[in-house]
Protein backbone atom coordinates (compact mmCIF):
# COMPACT_ATOMS: atom_id res chain seq x y z
CA UNK A 1 0.00 0.00 0.00
CA UNK A 2 1.17 3.31 -1.16
CA UNK A 3 1.68 6.05 2.19
CA UNK A 4 -0.82 8.66 2.36
CA UNK A 5 1.42 11.38 2.91
CA UNK A 6 1.06 14.55 0.79
CA UNK A 7 -2.35 12.96 -1.63
CA UNK A 8 -3.68 15.12 -4.77
CA UNK A 9 -7.14 14.01 -3.54
CA UNK A 10 -9.54 12.99 -1.20
CA UNK A 11 -12.42 10.79 -1.61
CA UNK A 12 -15.12 10.34 1.08
CA UNK A 13 -17.95 8.20 2.33
CA UNK A 14 -20.86 10.24 3.53
CA UNK A 15 -22.77 8.45 5.89
CA UNK A 16 -21.31 7.21 8.56
CA UNK A 17 -18.24 9.19 8.18
CA UNK A 18 -19.80 12.56 7.93
CA UNK A 19 -23.52 12.20 9.08
CA UNK A 20 -25.46 9.76 10.62
CA UNK A 21 -29.00 9.77 9.72
CA UNK A 22 -29.52 13.57 9.92
CA UNK A 23 -27.03 15.04 12.27
CA UNK A 24 -23.94 15.73 11.55
CA UNK A 25 -20.87 14.05 13.52
CA UNK A 26 -19.12 15.37 15.88
CA UNK A 27 -16.25 17.84 14.42
CA UNK A 28 -17.20 16.83 11.08
CA UNK A 29 -18.23 20.17 9.79
CA UNK A 30 -14.97 21.89 10.90
CA UNK A 31 -12.77 18.67 9.68
CA UNK A 32 -13.95 19.42 5.99
CA UNK A 33 -13.62 22.82 6.29
CA UNK A 34 -10.32 22.50 7.39
CA UNK A 35 -9.49 20.25 4.80
CA UNK A 36 -11.19 22.35 2.09
CA UNK A 37 -8.36 25.17 3.49
CA UNK A 38 -5.84 22.84 2.14
CA UNK A 39 -6.99 23.20 -0.98
CA UNK A 40 -7.19 19.57 -2.03
CA UNK A 41 -9.69 18.59 -4.46
CA UNK A 42 -12.78 16.53 -3.31
CA UNK A 43 -15.71 13.78 -4.02
CA UNK A 44 -18.02 12.46 -2.26
CA UNK A 45 -19.28 8.81 -3.07
CA UNK A 46 -21.77 7.66 -1.72
CA UNK A 47 -24.07 4.15 -2.32
CA UNK A 48 -26.94 5.91 -0.10
CA UNK A 49 -29.72 5.11 -2.92
CA UNK A 50 -33.08 5.76 -0.74
CA UNK A 51 -32.37 9.88 -1.52
CA UNK A 52 -32.03 11.58 -4.65
CA UNK A 53 -28.39 13.64 -4.80
CA UNK A 54 -30.42 17.33 -4.28
CA UNK A 55 -32.35 16.13 -1.62
CA UNK A 56 -28.88 14.28 -0.41
CA UNK A 57 -26.91 17.91 -0.71
CA UNK A 58 -29.37 19.92 0.39
CA UNK A 59 -29.79 17.83 3.80
CA UNK A 60 -25.73 17.71 3.81
CA UNK A 61 -25.86 22.10 3.84
CA UNK A 62 -28.72 21.99 6.61
CA UNK A 63 -26.19 19.89 8.65
CA UNK A 64 -23.50 22.66 8.13
CA UNK A 65 -21.00 21.33 5.66
CA UNK A 66 -19.68 23.36 2.63
CA UNK A 67 -19.25 21.48 -0.45
CA UNK A 68 -20.71 21.73 -4.08
CA UNK A 69 -23.91 19.17 -5.81
CA UNK A 70 -21.37 18.46 -8.55
CA UNK A 71 -19.28 16.80 -5.68
CA UNK A 72 -21.14 14.31 -5.21
CA UNK A 73 -21.27 10.82 -6.84
CA UNK A 74 -24.04 8.50 -6.18
CA UNK A 75 -24.11 4.96 -6.90
CA UNK A 76 -27.85 5.54 -8.03
CA UNK A 77 -26.47 8.56 -10.82
CA UNK A 78 -23.69 5.86 -11.72
CA UNK A 79 -26.46 3.34 -12.54
CA UNK A 80 -28.38 5.93 -14.73
CA UNK A 81 -25.35 6.88 -16.55
CA UNK A 82 -24.73 2.97 -17.38
CA UNK A 83 -27.94 2.19 -18.49
CA UNK A 84 -28.10 5.33 -20.88
CA UNK A 85 -24.90 4.83 -22.36
CA UNK A 86 -25.83 1.44 -22.99
CA UNK A 87 -29.46 1.89 -24.56
CA UNK A 88 -30.42 -0.41 -22.50
CA UNK A 89 -34.45 -0.56 -21.23
CA UNK A 90 -34.03 -0.80 -17.78
CA UNK A 91 -36.78 -1.78 -15.11
CA UNK A 92 -36.03 0.13 -11.91
CA UNK A 93 -36.80 -1.65 -8.78
CA UNK A 94 -36.17 1.29 -6.27
CA UNK A 95 -37.32 4.05 -3.46
CA UNK A 96 -40.00 5.76 -5.10
CA UNK A 97 -37.76 8.91 -3.62
CA UNK A 98 -35.13 8.42 -6.38
CA UNK A 99 -38.23 7.50 -8.88
CA UNK A 100 -37.85 10.63 -10.41
CA UNK A 101 -33.88 11.21 -10.47
CA UNK A 102 -33.92 7.79 -12.53
CA UNK A 103 -36.96 7.78 -15.07
CA UNK A 104 -39.46 5.86 -16.41
CA UNK A 105 -38.91 2.15 -16.30
CA UNK A 106 -39.97 -0.02 -19.61
CA UNK A 107 -42.45 -2.34 -20.18
CA UNK A 108 -40.14 -4.92 -21.93
CA UNK A 109 -37.20 -4.32 -20.05
CA UNK A 110 -33.71 -5.70 -20.93
CA UNK A 111 -32.25 -4.71 -17.56
CA UNK A 112 -33.27 -5.06 -13.80
CA UNK A 113 -31.71 -2.47 -11.91
CA UNK A 114 -31.69 -2.57 -8.32
CA UNK A 115 -31.55 -0.28 -5.62
CA UNK A 116 -32.22 0.20 -2.21
CA UNK A 117 -36.25 -0.12 -1.55
CA UNK A 118 -35.95 -0.04 1.87
CA UNK A 119 -39.12 -0.92 3.59
CA UNK A 120 -40.36 -0.71 -0.19
CA UNK A 121 -39.01 -4.20 -0.57
CA UNK A 122 -41.92 -6.85 -0.80
CA UNK A 123 -41.85 -10.17 -1.74
CA UNK A 124 -43.94 -9.96 -4.61
CA UNK A 125 -41.41 -7.23 -6.21
CA UNK A 126 -38.32 -9.39 -5.62
CA UNK A 127 -40.12 -12.30 -6.91
CA UNK A 128 -40.79 -10.14 -10.11
CA UNK A 129 -37.46 -9.57 -10.31
CA UNK A 130 -36.32 -13.09 -9.83
CA UNK A 131 -38.70 -13.95 -13.18
CA UNK A 132 -37.01 -11.63 -15.28
CA UNK A 133 -33.17 -12.78 -14.21
CA UNK A 134 -34.46 -16.74 -14.59
CA UNK A 135 -35.50 -15.23 -18.20
CA UNK A 136 -31.91 -14.49 -18.67
CA UNK A 137 -32.10 -10.75 -18.27
CA UNK A 138 -29.29 -9.23 -16.37
CA UNK A 139 -28.77 -7.96 -12.83
CA UNK A 140 -27.85 -4.41 -12.27
CA UNK A 141 -27.34 -3.41 -8.52
CA UNK A 142 -26.25 0.10 -7.55
CA UNK A 143 -24.63 -1.67 -4.17
CA UNK A 144 -24.55 -4.56 -2.16
CA UNK A 145 -23.72 -3.39 0.95
CA UNK A 146 -24.19 -5.59 3.75
CA UNK A 147 -25.52 -3.04 6.62
CA UNK A 148 -25.33 0.21 7.27
CA UNK A 149 -25.52 2.80 10.80
CA UNK A 150 -29.06 4.39 11.70
CA UNK A 151 -29.27 6.47 14.33
CA UNK A 152 -31.32 3.53 16.23
CA UNK A 153 -28.47 0.84 15.41
CA UNK A 154 -27.29 -1.49 12.55
CA UNK A 155 -29.87 -1.98 9.51
CA UNK A 156 -30.02 -4.30 6.51
CA UNK A 157 -28.35 -3.01 3.27
CA UNK A 158 -29.56 -3.70 0.20
CA UNK A 159 -26.66 -6.33 -0.29
CA UNK A 160 -28.77 -8.72 1.26
CA UNK A 161 -31.17 -8.71 -1.39
CA UNK A 162 -28.80 -8.89 -3.65
CA UNK A 163 -26.95 -11.59 -2.40
CA UNK A 164 -30.51 -13.52 -2.08
CA UNK A 165 -31.28 -12.77 -5.92
CA UNK A 166 -28.13 -13.60 -6.62
CA UNK A 167 -28.54 -17.06 -4.86
CA UNK A 168 -31.75 -18.08 -6.70
CA UNK A 169 -31.60 -17.12 -10.00
CA UNK A 170 -28.17 -18.72 -9.76
CA UNK A 171 -26.76 -15.37 -11.55
CA UNK A 172 -23.99 -12.52 -10.57
CA UNK A 173 -24.67 -8.92 -10.36
CA UNK A 174 -23.34 -6.03 -11.86
CA UNK A 175 -22.88 -3.57 -9.15
CA UNK A 176 -22.47 0.07 -10.07
CA UNK A 177 -21.33 1.67 -6.52
CA UNK A 178 -19.01 1.23 -4.56
CA UNK A 179 -17.18 -1.45 -4.44
CA UNK A 180 -17.43 -1.37 -8.35
CA UNK A 181 -13.42 -0.19 -9.35
CA UNK A 182 -16.00 1.75 -12.38
CA UNK A 183 -17.35 3.77 -9.62
CA UNK A 184 -13.48 5.11 -8.09
CA UNK A 185 -12.22 5.49 -11.39
CA UNK A 186 -15.04 8.03 -12.61
CA UNK A 187 -13.84 10.18 -9.72
CA UNK A 188 -10.78 10.37 -10.30
CA UNK A 189 -11.03 10.71 -14.13
CA UNK A 190 -12.76 13.71 -13.32
CA UNK A 191 -10.12 14.44 -10.92
CA UNK A 192 -7.33 14.26 -13.08
CA UNK A 193 -5.76 12.10 -10.50
CA UNK A 194 -4.34 8.80 -10.69
CA UNK A 195 -5.29 6.28 -7.84
CA UNK A 196 -2.34 6.06 -6.18
CA UNK A 197 -2.01 10.14 -5.08
CA UNK A 198 -5.54 9.55 -4.09
CA UNK A 199 -6.86 8.94 -0.73
CA UNK A 200 -10.68 7.39 0.68
CA UNK A 201 -11.68 8.16 3.93
CA UNK A 202 -14.59 5.95 4.98
CA UNK A 203 -16.68 3.04 7.58
CA UNK A 204 -17.22 -0.04 5.13
CA UNK A 205 -14.08 -2.20 5.55
CA UNK A 206 -15.64 -4.01 2.42
CA UNK A 207 -17.12 -1.81 0.21
CA UNK A 208 -14.93 1.66 1.27
CA UNK A 209 -11.85 0.17 2.18
CA UNK A 210 -11.67 -3.13 0.12
CA UNK A 211 -12.76 -1.73 -2.82
CA UNK A 212 -11.02 1.85 -2.80
CA UNK A 213 -7.68 -0.49 -2.34
CA UNK A 214 -8.70 -2.82 -5.00
CA UNK A 215 -8.44 0.25 -7.36
CA UNK A 216 -5.20 1.11 -6.17
CA UNK A 217 -6.54 4.04 -3.88
CA UNK A 218 -4.68 4.23 -0.25
CA UNK A 219 -7.98 3.26 1.78
CA UNK A 220 -8.29 5.45 5.67
CA UNK A 221 -10.89 3.42 8.06
CA UNK A 222 -12.68 5.48 10.19
CA UNK A 223 -14.16 4.10 13.47
CA UNK A 224 -17.45 5.38 13.38
CA UNK A 225 -20.44 4.53 11.39
CA UNK A 226 -21.33 0.56 10.57
CA UNK A 227 -17.69 0.72 11.95
CA UNK A 228 -17.50 -2.43 14.57
CA UNK A 229 -14.60 -4.06 16.44
CA UNK A 230 -12.17 -6.45 15.09
CA UNK A 231 -12.60 -4.18 11.23
CA UNK A 232 -9.41 -2.86 12.38
CA UNK A 233 -7.68 -6.53 12.13
CA UNK A 234 -9.22 -8.00 8.99
CA UNK A 235 -7.12 -10.66 7.78
CA UNK A 236 -7.35 -9.86 4.56
CA UNK A 237 -8.78 -5.87 4.10
CA UNK A 238 -5.98 -4.01 5.70
CA UNK A 239 -6.47 -0.48 5.58
CA UNK A 240 -3.44 2.27 5.09
CA UNK A 241 -4.59 4.05 8.04
CA UNK A 242 -7.27 3.70 10.73
CA UNK A 243 -8.31 6.80 12.48
CA UNK A 244 -11.13 7.27 15.59
CA UNK A 245 -12.79 9.70 13.43
CA UNK A 246 -13.38 11.61 10.25
CA UNK A 247 -11.62 14.74 12.20
CA UNK A 248 -8.94 12.59 13.29
CA UNK A 249 -8.42 11.11 9.71
CA UNK A 250 -8.15 15.11 8.31
CA UNK A 251 -6.08 16.01 11.18
CA UNK A 252 -3.33 13.22 10.41
CA UNK A 253 -3.69 13.52 6.53
CA UNK A 254 -3.02 17.26 6.94
CA UNK A 255 -0.03 17.15 9.48
CA UNK B 1 -23.71 -44.04 -6.63
CA UNK B 2 -25.52 -47.84 -5.54
CA UNK B 3 -27.72 -49.13 -8.26
CA UNK B 4 -31.31 -48.10 -7.57
CA UNK B 5 -32.93 -52.05 -8.19
CA UNK B 6 -34.89 -53.46 -5.42
CA UNK B 7 -35.00 -50.55 -3.08
CA UNK B 8 -36.45 -51.16 0.66
CA UNK B 9 -37.98 -47.75 1.10
CA UNK B 10 -39.15 -44.70 -1.09
CA UNK B 11 -38.37 -41.04 -0.02
CA UNK B 12 -40.81 -39.07 -2.08
CA UNK B 13 -40.92 -34.62 -2.81
CA UNK B 14 -44.35 -33.58 -2.28
CA UNK B 15 -44.65 -30.61 -4.36
CA UNK B 16 -43.49 -30.51 -8.46
CA UNK B 17 -42.97 -34.45 -8.08
CA UNK B 18 -46.61 -35.71 -7.22
CA UNK B 19 -48.70 -32.07 -7.78
CA UNK B 20 -48.41 -28.19 -8.77
CA UNK B 21 -50.18 -25.76 -6.09
CA UNK B 22 -54.01 -27.69 -5.76
CA UNK B 23 -53.59 -30.49 -8.71
CA UNK B 24 -52.25 -33.81 -8.64
CA UNK B 25 -49.29 -34.22 -11.69
CA UNK B 26 -50.69 -36.61 -14.44
CA UNK B 27 -50.35 -40.17 -13.57
CA UNK B 28 -49.06 -39.31 -10.36
CA UNK B 29 -52.01 -40.23 -7.77
CA UNK B 30 -52.23 -43.77 -9.65
CA UNK B 31 -48.58 -44.35 -9.50
CA UNK B 32 -48.41 -43.80 -5.74
CA UNK B 33 -51.30 -46.38 -5.62
CA UNK B 34 -49.18 -48.82 -7.59
CA UNK B 35 -46.19 -48.25 -5.69
CA UNK B 36 -48.02 -48.57 -2.57
CA UNK B 37 -49.02 -52.06 -3.94
CA UNK B 38 -45.31 -52.89 -4.09
CA UNK B 39 -45.80 -52.99 0.01
CA UNK B 40 -42.57 -50.99 0.01
CA UNK B 41 -42.42 -48.24 3.07
CA UNK B 42 -42.86 -44.51 2.22
CA UNK B 43 -41.77 -41.55 3.67
CA UNK B 44 -43.35 -37.94 1.93
CA UNK B 45 -40.64 -35.14 2.59
CA UNK B 46 -41.19 -31.93 1.80
CA UNK B 47 -39.49 -27.82 2.17
CA UNK B 48 -42.63 -26.68 2.10
CA UNK B 49 -42.89 -24.39 5.02
CA UNK B 50 -46.16 -22.15 4.11
CA UNK B 51 -48.49 -24.85 5.17
CA UNK B 52 -49.26 -26.86 8.08
CA UNK B 53 -48.70 -30.55 7.97
CA UNK B 54 -52.54 -31.30 8.86
CA UNK B 55 -53.66 -29.35 6.31
CA UNK B 56 -51.21 -30.42 3.58
CA UNK B 57 -52.18 -33.64 4.19
CA UNK B 58 -56.03 -33.29 4.07
CA UNK B 59 -54.56 -31.18 0.54
CA UNK B 60 -53.32 -34.00 -0.66
CA UNK B 61 -56.10 -36.74 0.11
CA UNK B 62 -58.51 -34.17 -1.88
CA UNK B 63 -56.25 -34.51 -4.84
CA UNK B 64 -56.81 -38.32 -4.39
CA UNK B 65 -53.13 -39.74 -3.12
CA UNK B 66 -53.32 -42.27 -0.63
CA UNK B 67 -51.31 -41.35 2.42
CA UNK B 68 -51.16 -41.08 6.46
CA UNK B 69 -50.58 -38.32 7.81
CA UNK B 70 -48.00 -40.08 9.47
CA UNK B 71 -46.01 -40.35 6.71
CA UNK B 72 -45.69 -36.72 5.62
CA UNK B 73 -42.15 -35.22 6.97
CA UNK B 74 -42.03 -31.58 7.22
CA UNK B 75 -38.93 -29.06 7.55
CA UNK B 76 -41.43 -27.19 9.81
CA UNK B 77 -41.83 -30.12 12.09
CA UNK B 78 -38.27 -30.71 11.95
CA UNK B 79 -37.28 -26.98 13.50
CA UNK B 80 -40.02 -27.53 15.80
CA UNK B 81 -38.73 -31.12 16.94
CA UNK B 82 -34.69 -29.25 17.28
CA UNK B 83 -35.95 -26.32 19.09
CA UNK B 84 -37.50 -28.33 21.41
CA UNK B 85 -34.96 -30.94 22.00
CA UNK B 86 -32.27 -28.35 22.68
CA UNK B 87 -34.44 -26.52 25.18
CA UNK B 88 -34.41 -22.95 22.66
CA UNK B 89 -36.37 -20.16 23.29
CA UNK B 90 -37.42 -19.51 19.60
CA UNK B 91 -38.45 -16.60 17.62
CA UNK B 92 -41.04 -18.00 14.57
CA UNK B 93 -40.24 -15.80 11.51
CA UNK B 94 -43.42 -17.79 10.00
CA UNK B 95 -45.99 -17.59 7.72
CA UNK B 96 -49.04 -17.48 9.93
CA UNK B 97 -50.71 -20.46 8.26
CA UNK B 98 -47.89 -22.18 10.58
CA UNK B 99 -47.71 -20.04 13.88
CA UNK B 100 -50.28 -22.68 15.52
CA UNK B 101 -48.40 -25.81 14.79
CA UNK B 102 -45.20 -24.52 15.99
CA UNK B 103 -45.61 -22.58 18.91
CA UNK B 104 -44.97 -18.94 20.31
CA UNK B 105 -42.64 -17.42 19.82
CA UNK B 106 -40.16 -16.12 23.13
CA UNK B 107 -39.61 -12.54 24.17
CA UNK B 108 -36.10 -13.06 24.88
CA UNK B 109 -35.33 -15.69 22.28
CA UNK B 110 -32.26 -17.33 21.84
CA UNK B 111 -32.55 -18.95 18.02
CA UNK B 112 -34.45 -17.02 15.36
CA UNK B 113 -36.08 -19.97 12.97
CA UNK B 114 -37.14 -18.94 9.35
CA UNK B 115 -39.77 -20.57 7.29
CA UNK B 116 -40.91 -19.60 4.20
CA UNK B 117 -43.23 -16.27 4.95
CA UNK B 118 -44.06 -15.82 1.26
CA UNK B 119 -45.96 -12.33 0.72
CA UNK B 120 -45.17 -11.82 4.64
CA UNK B 121 -41.88 -11.44 4.09
CA UNK B 122 -40.98 -7.58 4.99
CA UNK B 123 -37.81 -5.74 5.36
CA UNK B 124 -38.84 -4.25 9.17
CA UNK B 125 -39.25 -8.57 9.94
CA UNK B 126 -35.50 -9.14 7.93
CA UNK B 127 -33.91 -5.92 9.98
CA UNK B 128 -35.43 -7.73 12.94
CA UNK B 129 -33.95 -10.94 12.24
CA UNK B 130 -30.55 -9.24 11.09
CA UNK B 131 -30.05 -6.82 14.73
CA UNK B 132 -30.80 -10.49 16.39
CA UNK B 133 -27.97 -12.29 14.01
CA UNK B 134 -25.48 -9.42 14.58
CA UNK B 135 -25.83 -9.74 18.81
CA UNK B 136 -25.09 -13.35 18.06
CA UNK B 137 -28.34 -14.83 18.14
CA UNK B 138 -27.78 -17.85 15.87
CA UNK B 139 -30.27 -18.90 12.50
CA UNK B 140 -31.94 -22.18 11.91
CA UNK B 141 -33.87 -21.98 8.61
CA UNK B 142 -36.60 -24.40 7.72
CA UNK B 143 -34.82 -24.85 3.94
CA UNK B 144 -32.91 -22.78 1.81
CA UNK B 145 -34.51 -23.77 -1.51
CA UNK B 146 -33.75 -21.18 -4.20
CA UNK B 147 -36.98 -21.41 -6.15
CA UNK B 148 -40.55 -23.43 -6.18
CA UNK B 149 -43.10 -24.29 -8.94
CA UNK B 150 -46.17 -22.65 -8.85
CA UNK B 151 -49.07 -22.54 -11.40
CA UNK B 152 -48.10 -19.45 -13.09
CA UNK B 153 -44.28 -20.25 -13.32
CA UNK B 154 -41.29 -20.55 -11.17
CA UNK B 155 -41.48 -18.24 -7.68
CA UNK B 156 -38.86 -17.43 -5.19
CA UNK B 157 -38.31 -19.44 -2.45
CA UNK B 158 -37.06 -18.85 1.22
CA UNK B 159 -33.59 -19.59 0.26
CA UNK B 160 -32.78 -16.00 -0.88
CA UNK B 161 -33.71 -14.84 2.45
CA UNK B 162 -31.45 -17.18 3.79
CA UNK B 163 -29.00 -16.47 1.84
CA UNK B 164 -29.41 -12.68 2.44
CA UNK B 165 -29.43 -12.97 5.74
CA UNK B 166 -26.26 -14.82 5.92
CA UNK B 167 -24.37 -12.81 3.43
CA UNK B 168 -25.16 -9.15 5.58
CA UNK B 169 -24.56 -11.08 8.54
CA UNK B 170 -21.67 -13.15 7.85
CA UNK B 171 -23.35 -16.37 9.61
CA UNK B 172 -24.72 -19.79 8.28
CA UNK B 173 -28.37 -20.85 8.96
CA UNK B 174 -28.92 -24.38 10.07
CA UNK B 175 -31.13 -25.97 8.02
CA UNK B 176 -33.65 -28.23 9.41
CA UNK B 177 -35.39 -29.47 5.95
CA UNK B 178 -33.66 -31.02 3.16
CA UNK B 179 -31.01 -30.82 2.18
CA UNK B 180 -29.71 -31.36 5.64
CA UNK B 181 -28.45 -34.94 6.48
CA UNK B 182 -30.10 -34.91 9.32
CA UNK B 183 -33.61 -34.73 7.72
CA UNK B 184 -32.82 -37.57 5.65
CA UNK B 185 -31.45 -39.48 8.45
CA UNK B 186 -34.58 -39.27 10.45
CA UNK B 187 -36.48 -40.53 8.39
CA UNK B 188 -34.27 -43.15 7.50
CA UNK B 189 -34.78 -44.06 11.54
CA UNK B 190 -37.92 -44.50 11.33
CA UNK B 191 -38.28 -46.78 8.90
CA UNK B 192 -35.54 -48.68 10.16
CA UNK B 193 -33.67 -48.70 6.26
CA UNK B 194 -30.48 -48.01 5.63
CA UNK B 195 -29.25 -45.15 3.39
CA UNK B 196 -28.07 -47.32 0.49
CA UNK B 197 -31.26 -49.35 0.86
CA UNK B 198 -34.00 -46.09 0.39
CA UNK B 199 -34.18 -44.19 -2.57
CA UNK B 200 -35.43 -40.87 -3.21
CA UNK B 201 -37.96 -39.56 -5.97
CA UNK B 202 -37.48 -35.19 -6.29
CA UNK B 203 -37.57 -32.65 -8.63
CA UNK B 204 -34.96 -30.02 -6.98
CA UNK B 205 -31.50 -31.08 -8.25
CA UNK B 206 -29.22 -29.62 -5.67
CA UNK B 207 -31.40 -29.78 -2.25
CA UNK B 208 -33.20 -33.34 -3.20
CA UNK B 209 -31.02 -35.41 -5.18
CA UNK B 210 -27.41 -33.37 -4.00
CA UNK B 211 -28.88 -33.36 -0.38
CA UNK B 212 -30.06 -37.57 -0.61
CA UNK B 213 -27.16 -38.41 -2.05
CA UNK B 214 -25.12 -36.71 0.10
CA UNK B 215 -26.71 -38.65 2.63
CA UNK B 216 -25.95 -41.48 0.73
CA UNK B 217 -29.11 -42.10 -0.05
CA UNK B 218 -29.57 -42.61 -4.22
CA UNK B 219 -31.86 -39.99 -6.07
CA UNK B 220 -34.29 -40.03 -8.87
CA UNK B 221 -34.45 -36.73 -10.25
CA UNK B 222 -38.14 -36.34 -12.22
CA UNK B 223 -38.62 -33.80 -15.23
CA UNK B 224 -41.66 -32.37 -13.76
CA UNK B 225 -42.35 -29.06 -11.01
CA UNK B 226 -39.02 -27.03 -10.81
CA UNK B 227 -37.20 -29.24 -13.00
CA UNK B 228 -35.16 -26.91 -15.85
CA UNK B 229 -33.36 -28.40 -19.44
CA UNK B 230 -29.98 -28.91 -18.11
CA UNK B 231 -30.63 -30.14 -14.48
CA UNK B 232 -30.04 -33.74 -16.06
CA UNK B 233 -26.38 -32.31 -17.42
CA UNK B 234 -25.45 -30.91 -13.93
CA UNK B 235 -21.43 -31.47 -13.75
CA UNK B 236 -21.70 -32.41 -9.91
CA UNK B 237 -24.64 -33.32 -9.25
CA UNK B 238 -25.61 -36.89 -11.13
CA UNK B 239 -28.95 -38.63 -10.18
CA UNK B 240 -28.93 -42.27 -9.98
CA UNK B 241 -31.73 -42.07 -12.60
CA UNK B 242 -33.94 -39.29 -14.22
CA UNK B 243 -37.13 -40.04 -15.13
CA UNK B 244 -39.76 -38.02 -16.93
CA UNK B 245 -41.95 -37.84 -13.95
CA UNK B 246 -43.31 -39.23 -11.18
CA UNK B 247 -45.08 -42.13 -13.00
CA UNK B 248 -42.36 -43.27 -14.88
CA UNK B 249 -39.84 -43.09 -12.11
CA UNK B 250 -42.08 -45.70 -10.20
CA UNK B 251 -42.54 -48.12 -13.17
CA UNK B 252 -38.64 -47.92 -13.29
CA UNK B 253 -38.53 -48.57 -9.88
CA UNK B 254 -41.03 -51.62 -10.06
CA UNK B 255 -39.26 -53.17 -12.97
Amino acid sequence: MAPISSPKAVLIDLAGVLHTGDDALPGAVRALDRLRASGLPLRFLTNTTRTPSNILFAKLQRMGFTLAASEIQTAALAARTLVRSRGLRPLWLIHPDIAEEMGESDANPDVVVLGDMGTHFTYPILNHAFRLLMQGVPLMAMARNRYFMEPEGLSLDMGAFVAGLEYSAGIKAEITGKPAPAFFAAALAELGVAAADAVLIGDDLSDDIGGAQAAGIPGILVRTGKFRAGDDQHPDIRPAAVYDDFAAAVAGLLS
